[in-house]
């Protein structure tokens, strides 16, 4: 299985969300990307059709909204 | 581990994150409850802080809102 991307940007409904996918998925499973950190894949994560996180990209290419932390505007701001 | 609850109502963002969940988390791990087709348990939902579906609610008490199909609003008219 491919690993899936998980996209947050440190918010509290972010880090809550990480906890609980890590918790059901596996960590082996999952890259977390900190998007506030990493800005160079804000592209990226936009390209996937990542329009808020936090944000789980799956091995099959879609994106689950998980909750409402932030929208990516606001991450490049 | 103990299950997850799925909640969904049979919308077409339902199916796609349902399908993407249980590919993720597997079947074994997960019940699947439709809301629109047992509305009885809507009360259960929304005490457990479902506002939206779909939606999973994790083994911890957590409520992930996936995407964005319909409010329980919707679900209950």
């Amino acid at each position: 299985m491919n690993k899936s991307i998980f996209y947050h940007a440190g918010c509290p409904v972010c880090v809550s969300a990480e906890q609980d996918i890590i918790s059901l998925i596996g960590a082996d499973h999952i890259e977390v990307v900190h998007l506030a950190e990493q800005k160079e894949r804000i592209d990226e994560a936009e390209k996937a059709g990542v329009r808020s996180v936090p944000a789980l990209l799956t091995p099959s290419g879609n994106v689950l909204h998980l909750n409402f932390g932030a929208s990516i505007a606001d991450v490049k701001a």
